[in-house]
This record gives C-alpha cells, sequence and structure tokens, in this order.
C-alpha cells in the first residue's frame, strides 16, 4: 500500500505547473510506494497562491514561502521560484530536514550552489534539481549506448541549445537576465552541460566565448523604458573532457526559428549518436561494422524497450511529450526517496554543472581557456 | 467552482489506462467547470478489478460492469472493453442515462453502431468515441487550413495507417481477429478512415482490397495449436470524396518496422499538407504563391498558436505526446458535458466510420466499387 | 580501344539535352568498348536543329528526323520528340536496322506499342526505354534488397509519383494532355508502374480512378483561348501483383509544392523499405530481427558498396544528381550494345507498363477492376 | 562561335577525375565563349599518364608535368596532385604566365601560399581554387539570403565538415598526414571556413582545439610497419567574425559514420539557415514575423529559380550531384577567363582560408586565442 508523501509547490509559473502535473500523473503511471499529495502551494501573495492552488489541484495556498517549509503536513519541498530565490529557500528547507526538489540552474552563483550543496549533504538530506531532459528515455538510451561501449571510444561531442525566446529585441528583461547567475549560459547552457556530464562525464577545461546580442530590454512588456542588458544571449564552447574527447557546447536565446534545439552529435571509434530534442523520441545510431552496402544511421524510436517508456504506452513509436519527462523526474526522485537513496542529478551534480558553467563566463572573460577543477 | 464528475472506467487494458491518466490530469492541464473523479473501475473479476483500481488510482473496484453502470456515484460511463462487447455496455449506460465515453471502433458490426446511436439520441445522451488521434493539435490545424480555403478546393488525399505488431504470424490470434467486427480495416483503418472524414468530410464511394496475410495464428502466445484467421492484415481503398477530392486509404498491422505511420498527404489546388502521427508534433505546409526561389514546404511545429497546446506547456516545440491526446479528448468530453452540448465525435460519427468500413468490406468482397450511402 | 558509335539524337528540349549530357560523359565516367560521338541532331527545322547542335555538341543538324536515321554516320537512334511521334520514328528506325533508345512513355496507344515492340523483336534491334529512374544506384540496391529476400515476402506496396508542373490551371496545354496517350497516367503514372514492376513484378489487376481536375487551359502561355482537356491530372489505383502483394499507387501533376515525389514504401514478412526521388540518394530499410531497443529504420545513403555508383565517385555520401541517371542508363544502352545482349528496360517491358497504365484507363472509364493479361 | 581552350591536367586521381568529367560536360551544360579541350595529362610516369588519358578522355600524356606547362596547346593548367607539390608546380605556371585552377588547400603552409598568390598577381593571372562546395546553387542561395539582409544582422554560426574516411585506424596514412601542411583542418576544415568566409565575411580570431586520435597508421593499405602520425583527426574552433557573430567550426575525418557532413547552422536577427552537404539540394530557412501558427523553417529545393540550376534541369527538385559542381566551378572560371575578371575563390582568397587554419594550429598549439590578421 503506498505512502502518502506530502508535496509543498514554491511557485506556480511554467515549471510549477510542469510540476504540479507530474505529481498528479506519476502515481498512475508508474507504480511507487510512495503516493504524492498536492498538498500546500507557495507564491507570491496569498491571492496568487489561492489561484494557483485552485488551477493546479492543491489542497492548500499560502503566501508564505517560509510557512509552507514549515508545515507539518509537507514532507516534500519542490522549489520553482526565480533562481535567485533559490538559496534562501533550499536553505531553510535544508534546516527543517525535508528533502528537496529544486529547478534548475541550482543557484545564482558558484558559492552558492557549493553551499547548498554542502548543507543538504551535512543533513543528509535527499535532492534533486530539474534537469528534466535526462530522464528522457532516449536520452537514458544514449547513455547506455555509451556506457556500454557500443560505439567504443567516444572522439568528440557536438552540442547545442538553442531556441529564440529572447530572439526579439523587445522581449522584456527578466530575472533570467539577472547579472548575477543569469544569461543564456546558465539558463540553457546547463542543459547542454548537463547532458554533456550526464552522457560523457567530467569537463576538465574549456574556452568560451559569451556574447550579449540585445544590450538593453525593456523593463516590461511593452514599456519605453529600458535597462541595459550584461549578460549573455548567445555562448560558445569548446571543451576538453577529462575521458579525452573535445568539442564544442553551444548555447542561445536568440536563434531565430529555433524552439527547443538540445541536440547533440557524438562520434566514437566504433559509432556515433545524433540526437536533437526536437524529435525526442528518435535517436540516430551508427554502428561501425555493419554489412556493406546496408550500413548507415539507424533511427531508433522509443519504446518500450527502453527505460521508463512502458509505463506510459505499451505500444512502441507512440511518443512521450515534454510533461512526460517530468514525471519520469519526479518517479525517480520519489523512487529514491522510498528506497533511502539519493537521486540524480542531485545537487553535487548541479554544482559540477555550474562550475563548468562559470568556468565558461571566467573564459571568456579573460580570453583564456579555464581548467574546470580550478573554478 | 468545479463539480464533481464520478467516472465509472470499465476495462484496464492499454487504453484503460489511459483514460485514467486522463481523467487524472485533465483538471490540472485545463480549467474545467467539472471536475472528474476516478470513482469506480469494473475489469473481468473482482481480483483483476481490485488491482487496476489499485494501479490506476480509482476509489473502488468491482467484477460487475453492469454494477458499475448502476452505481450512483458513477456519472460517465468510459468503456475500454473489446469491440464486441461494447453494444451490451453501451446500451445498458444509455438506458441508465448516462453519457458514454467509449473506445474505438464502436462496433462489430454497423447494424451495432447505428442502433447504439439510435437509443443514445433517442435518450439525448451524450457520447464520444476514443478516436483521439482526432485532438492533436496539429490535426486540428490542419483542418482549420483546409477549412479556411488555406490550400483551396482539395484534389487528392492519400493516407495510411500503418503499423507491425501483426507483423510476427506468431503473434497470436486475438478479439481484434474476430470475424465479427475485426480486422485492421476496423482496428486501424477507422482511424484514418476517421482522420480523413474529420479533414474532408464525407467519403461518398470506396473500392477496396482487403487481405488476410498471415492465415493462422497460435490461439495463445506461444500456444502449439492455431486457429484460422479470416479477418484482414492489410488493407487498401481507394475513396471519392463527396465534395470532389480522390484519392487512397490503406490500413495494415503487419507493416514491418512501423510503429505508428498514421499518414497523410493532401493536396490543394492552392498548397498541400503532410503528416505522419510518427512526428506528431509537426505539420508540413507549402502554400502556392511563395516568393520564387524561396518557396518550399514550411515544417510548422506544434505550440501555442494552435489549439489545445497551450495548456500543456507554454513555450512552442516542446511537444506533446501520446497520452496528452487522450486529455484533450477528455477534456472536449467534459466541457461538452458541462456546456450541455454534444461532444465530438460521437455515435453517429463513428457509424459513419464504420459505414466507410463496412462499404470497403463489401467492396472487397465483391470487387466492385460501393457508394457508401447504399452501406 | 574503344570502338566509335555515331548518335543520332531526335529531339533537343530538356529531354534532349539530358541524352546529350549522358552521350557526352559517359565515355569519361564508365569505361566502354563503343564510344559514342554526338554524330547529328534533327529538330523541327534546319534552324533548331543547328542551334540545337551548337548548345548540344553535336557535329551536324538537319530538320528532316528521317535523313538522320538513314545517315550512314548514324548508329543508334535515340528519340526525345513528343509521345504521339514515336511509332514513325521508331518504325523507321528499325528499317534502317538501327538500335533505337527512346524516352518514355513508349506510344501513345497500346496498339502502337505492341507494334514497335512486335517490329523491333522481328529485327533483332536493340531497344531501350528512358525509364531513368530506374538506374539510380539506389533503385538498383532496393531491387537487390527484394530480390535476395532480405525483407521477406512482399506484402504491400504504395507508389505515388506527383509534381506540381500543371498544378496552375493557366498552366497551357501541350502534348501531354494528347487525349491519344496522354495524360497524367501515361507521364508520371508509367514512372510509377515502371518502379512497381522492376521491384515487384508483374501486376495482375488494377482498379482506378482519374480525374480531370482542371477542364480547360489556354491553347498557349498567356493566351486567353482555352481549349478543353479531357486527359487525367490526378489518378490513383489499387493494385494486385501477380507475386500476391497488393497496394496503391497514385499519380498527379497537380499535387501542389511537389517537384519529384516518385517515392514507395515497400513491406515485407521480414523488413520494409521507404524511398523517395526528392532524396534519390537515400533508402531507408527496416529489418526485422533486429537487437531489441536498437531497431528502426536505417538510412542507407549511396556509395562505392552500390551498383554503378563508384565510377562518379569513389567517396560515399558524396551523391549523384539527376542527369547521372541517364548517364547510368547510356551505360547500359552502350554496354548492351557491345555485348550484343539486349537493353532493359527495352521496348517489351515498355509494352507491359504501358498495359498496366490502358488497364488503369479502362479500370477507370468503367468502374471495374481490370486483369492486365486481358487489356 | 565557342573559342578552344587547351586544357592540361596534372593528376589523375578522385580530384584529377572529377575535373575532367567538368571539362567535358560543362560545354554542353553553359553556354560558354571558351569551349575547354581535354588537351594534356600528366602523372606520375608516362604509363600512368597513357593510362589516365585513355579513361579520361585526353588527347596526349605525359610523364612530366614541366613538359604539360610548357606545351603550346596548353592554355590551361589544371592542377589535382598532392597539396605538398602544388608550390612548384603553380609558381612554374605562373612563370609560363597561364591560368592556374588548382585544387585545396593551395599549399602545405601559409608562407607558400602567399608566395604563389603574390606570385599570381604580379604576373597578372587568373587562379581558381577548387572548393567545389560554394558553387553548389543552394550555397550560392545561402549567400545571397545573408548579403541581402534576408535574415537580419548574423549572430552566430556554427559548422562543421565531418566524414569517416580515417575512423579506421589501420586506414593507411598518406599525404594527407604530412606534417607540413596536414591533417584534418588543412583537408575538411578549409571547406568548412571556406564556407563561414563566404558566406559570413572574415574571421578576426580563433581559439581552437587540434586532436590526433590515432597516433599511428600502417605506412600502407595492409601493412605491419606502422608510422607515427603528427597531424590532427579531429579539430574543433570558437570563431569570431569580423562582423561581430561568434561560434564554432569543427572538422572530422574520424566522425564514424558520417560521408559528407559538411553542415552549417546560422542564426541572424531576422531569420536563421541550416545545411547540410549530406542533402545539399536543400536548404533550411526560418524567416522571423511570419504568420503566427504557420511559421516553421521552409525545406527549400533547389531549382532553376537559383543560380546555376536551371542549365543542368529545366524542372525543381531533381537535383544536382557532386560532379555537378565541379562543373559550376569550371564554368565559372572559363566565364572568367574568357571575359577576362578574375575568377573566385581566387589564391587571394585560399591564402585567406589558409590564414585560419594556420591560426586554428597556431590557437592550439599556444593554448590561446589567435588574431588572424597576426598570422
Amino acid at each position: 500500500m503506498a505512502r502518502r508523501l506530502g508535496v509543498g509547490l514554491i511557485g506556480s509559473g511554467f515549471m510549477g505547473r510542469a510540476h504540479a502535473l507530474a505529481f498528479r500523473s506519476v502515481g498512475t503511471v508508474f507504480e511507487l510506494e510512495l503516493q504524492p499529495e498536492l498538498e500546500l502551494i507557495a507564491d507570491v501573495d496569498e491571492a496568487a497562491a489561492a489561484a494557483a492552488a485552485d488551477a493546479l489541484g492543491f489542497g492548500r495556498a499560502t503566501g508564505d514561502w517560509q510557512a509552507l517549509i514549515a508545515d507539518p503536513a509537507v514532507d516534500l519541498i519542490a522549489i520553482t521560484a526565480p533562481t535567485h530565490l533559490h538559496r534562501e529557500m533550499v536553505l531553510a528547507a535544508v534546516a527543517a530536514n525535508k528533502p528537496v526538489y529544486c529547478e534548475k540552474p541550482l543557484a545564482g552563483t558558484l558559492a552558492h550552489a557549493r553551499e547548498m550543496t554542502a548543507a543538504a549533504e551535512a543533513a543528509g538530506i535527499a535532492t534533486l534539481v530539474g534537469f528534466n531532459y535526462l530522464k528522457n528515455p532516449i536520452a537514458q538510451v544514449a547513455r547506455e549506448i555509451i556506457a556500454g561501449g557500443e560505439i567504443g571510444e567516444i572522439v568528440s561531442m557536438r552540442g547545442v541549445h538553442a531556441e529564440d525566446y529572447m530572439a526579439d529585441p523587445d522581449a522584456p528583461i527578466t530575472w533570467r537576465h539577472d547579472p548575477v547567475g543569469g544569461g543564456v549560459i546558465a539558463d540553457l547552457g546547463s542543459h547542454i552541460v548537463s547532458l554533456a556530464r550526464y552522457l560523457l562525464g567530467d569537463i576538465a577545461e574549456v574556452s568560451a566565448t559569451l556574447r550579449t546580442v540585445h544590450g538593453s530590454r525593456p523593463v516590461a512588456p511593452g514599456a519605453a523604458e529600458r535597462r541595459a542588458v550584461t549578460t549573455d544571449d548567445d555562448a560558445h564552447m569548446l571543451v576538453r573532457f577529462a575521458g579525452g574527447a573535445e568539442g564544442t557546447l553551444s548555447a542561445s536565446w536568440v536563434a531565430t526559428g529555433r524552439k527547443m534545439q538540445l541536440a547533440f552529435e557524438i562520434a566514437g571509434t566504433r559509432g556515433s549518436l545524433a540526437f536533437t530534442q526536437e524529435r525526442f523520441n528518435e535517436l540516430k545510431l551508427y554502428r561501425a561494422g555493419q554489412e556493406p552496402g546496408r550500413d548507415g544511421f539507424t533511427t531508433i524510436t522509443s519504446g518500450p524497450d527502453h527505460p521508463d517508456y512502458a509505463p506510459f504506452c505499451p505500444a512502441p513509436g507512440h511518443q512521450l511529450g515534454f510533461n512526460d519527462m517530468k514525471v519520469i523526474e519526479v518517479k525517480a526522485l520519489l523512487t529514491a526517496l522510498a528506497d533511502g537513496t539519493m537521486p540524480e542529478p542531485g545537487f553535487a551534480e548541479a554544482t559540477e554543472i555550474q562550475r563548468v558553467v562559470e568556468a565558461a563566463r571566467l573564459s571568456a572573460g579573460e580570453g583564456t581557456w579555464i581548467a574546470v577543477q580550478d573554478v
């Protein structure tokens, strides 16, 4: 019989909604020991929170996130507030000895990420950071293929996360443009870095270039007043992995026309992989040594032979959607909580990701290669 | 404030599960007047039903579908049992004056479909049949494009629904091979017919060929005993639409390698559309009169500018999954129930679809064109 | 040492030019016993022919095709004149005992095709009809795969040849609209029929629908005067192959947006093939029995492991172009002439293709299935 | 009336053959003032040259390339010998006052490239270097789109040229591994650099990483003896364009499975372009400001509305092949020679390309950004 787990959610934007959906569906999709209940939601004020509770199906609402953390019926803290607010919330949750499920990027600064990680580790708290694209069954297959040596030793990776939601110079300034911890390198760059680390392990060194394409933005939608933007819109990195592979990682939110191009191509000595989140139920695999005249990239489509697919649908090729990855993420969290293991990627991994992001910032500022271990 | 609607679900297989997921998520995704509650589930016996209730989150379970229909806390009857059982269940639900949400195909015979439709219409019952692919936002866009004259007068449609789950000659015989109402023309053919009608309207005439590729199948997985199969594995139709367009529709469950190829290409005098459910968040649109040297098919990816997408995700290109279409279907049902309108496609439309399927069977049997109105 | 072969070309339009290019390049691409020389070109009058000779590199020109056939320096007759002129030219060439390389379709009527075939066979003349898409290395690979049983027994084929060069209702009437032998079923339909026969063998029966979408067209570009069109713009067929496979074949020259969609999907009991001439250096192959979780369609790209590719380029994936297929066709012709064998597809095969086209016309006219052997 | 131009070709490998084919076809495809004649071919010795002359259709052969340059019937020197031989040949040709058509890369060292450029400029000699991919009509369209401002100001470019012909560690060492001027950065890197410059102009700075993946290779096919390889197999660059755009360029000949991935994605403030030579008759174009709900990348297929396509084929979408780009290249050369203008890309441009390659080598060696103007 499933045990109840009270969920407290802070924030009700795009990601808050995705969390709510995931918590609500996960028990139907997966067989779980812990059954989440949408206990309490916090937002900027009581009214916003009450509306969110109604929309997202939470039992109660509060305008005070600290009350949420303290609430005895709340067993798990889910944080989807802007990045610069994470630290205070996370530390409070840790102090309350409650597991934390935090949206990415974990922190505005590397120091904060380290502080949060140290606190959670000291308290023995389970943590999970919402790099949901890693939960895509096809991403898991890619990792299996690489880890199993199916494409040999990895030679190179070219990766990118490009979207265009800031392509319009009149898109208003947001917390994502915060000089502390903002910019596309943190927002989308962290996704491609997380994927690179997930697939190929530690990144040893980076050489990067960051660029602010639109130097000012309106302070609000349609506002005449503009504020200077100092964070990056477009970023490119050379990377050397500890394992020897080399390559490039790019991030852009001004890539006109791209909506979800989180993509990579990885070449190994015995094969290659190509993937784009634009068609995230597909993975292209080339294996050396195929029959001459019949060789080529095979397009694998996600199906029940892959991790975490079958609970959604027993039929192959029917496809998962964006929100389903969040369901898998929540499943991983709840399973770890039930088993007393640490979910992945936790704060430690998120801090490693952030270290690469910070190395890129330093490299771009100084115009030199930066060893990630020195950051 | 949302009103409660008690859902009674009959059947807990692939589709039962999809229904449960949809009813569970729909209230979080969409703002609804009616809030479904997973009240009662019925399966072949008490034990199976109890297990299903536990897995899918229903409050109560029963081994008796008639009890489910009679249950006062059940306001809506959802039927995902095998096709040949639909008639009795539907008629009971109608007699109980409860709205019915039934999986496709509606009935094993056209006579039964008509009987069910007449009963529901006489009782003024709301009905919905689960042709979920019609709820895909991109399919809705395709219909808008055609209905709005954006590609001119429609000249032709080539459509197909091909999968390979019966490609193995040792895949066992199932109720889908039932001589009454079975075969791929009913199972998958009905999907491409429903899509053809949804997009282009009435089909006036068909000439068809149906073929049983594997003449016998094991009676159960791995069984040595085999039974003769008399229903079709592979079907092809010429069609003439009432509106003048002509073309072909095919259905196959022995299309080795295809997992979800529900696809069409529609040519109009001013443009064309191409689609496949294998990449169901994309629609290819060609419009005549583009700038010379810059013309081509545009790949539209689903996004918040399209019907029913934004409630899942505010960002374009992030993609819906298979189960999300079921959520939209349930939303359409609940909205219609709240508004007192008739959801679409209801029994009447399902009967029209079945009429085309029956015309195809007759055509194949007699080797002649069959006018659908004569069926 | 290569022996000289004098080429006489009748016609200098699109196809005449392609012939000239092919004859000019073939000896550099392939090692040949017979070295073609562009000896003489005939066109509608002396002036046109002289201009064509200059443009296409022919040594001499004539306004009289009969003189060309009679010319002692001309060893091979290449015919690219409109279809309705083929018969007279072919019969004259055969009478002159010269091999004939004729563009498709071979004749305006089946009776003419038979007459030409009989004459050529009686004279023992080598003939080749320009179904150039069959010479694509990837089409040859597809045939190898099927013939070698690599995808098992063939279950179905869905094929199409769709373009849009007549989509504009003001595109003028041409000889392709000639009530004798015209229409899209002859022009493009013959291509998909030739491919179907090349891959799967004899077509036993057809049920077809032909439609004239634009009932009149200008008599010349921009002309106010219009003439009624009685030939088809859009055609669809159900087909039954002698070998048991079934399926659909479509042809359209009003498929707005399509420029070169000669495409097929073929399903066998052990695999499938998918192809479109829009990307004619690629073939998608699925083979049953692949490793679970790694299976999918493999995209084979043309390369030196495939027939007739290496002489163009030793590197795989560098791609052949449209004109290269004509070079391969001419190579096949010259090799057969050197070896004293009969090139394929010759008049006999072209007549078989035309028989299917005629069966489609009869079927559409009578509204019944037509057995091809009865035509 | 076309004037004769005697062509002398040095080398008869892959590229020699491509040159021969192009010179042979160009006069049929394009209307030209100068009509090339395959006058004389030189190879390593008389026998090889004689065989090549026979295979490729040259009138005469020689084992002495100096004799070829001196030959009075030779008006144009085409060089397809290994890179390290270019300098001596080019300088001799320039001394003989004959235009030079040289394969890429121009020289083994930047100093040599400069010397050759200076000599040619001093002599007023027309030169062309064989960056044939720039002649693809679709590449020309991409340039038009960018130059015309159709996608706004360019923000970023991600480019790659990846193949796998050295992926096998037992592929033998060749002149392409020559420590002077070799490695993938010179061989394939020069292609993507040429394309980057062709589309976006000068590259100001680079930061690069070069890696030798396979440290030794057999001295000959199948040989047991191996020699150390010191040149790079896999290369990645960050680039800053003088115009402000930033991005990455990669080159690899160990990209297992890739046969011809010369690809780019370019984002501008008003649109984007995506291209891969693997489907080089297609260009994907996104333009900002499309109708909401109907926007997306448009796949443009090459056709007669694009530069240099119509002479090959009047019909759109029928596709050019690899050798056709060489025909366009030769057309550009012959047209310039006839007009007395300088063909592009000539030695000066090839030297600029080489400067970027050299900057990448320096950057990789020193681990710093390198300003191209300082090289």
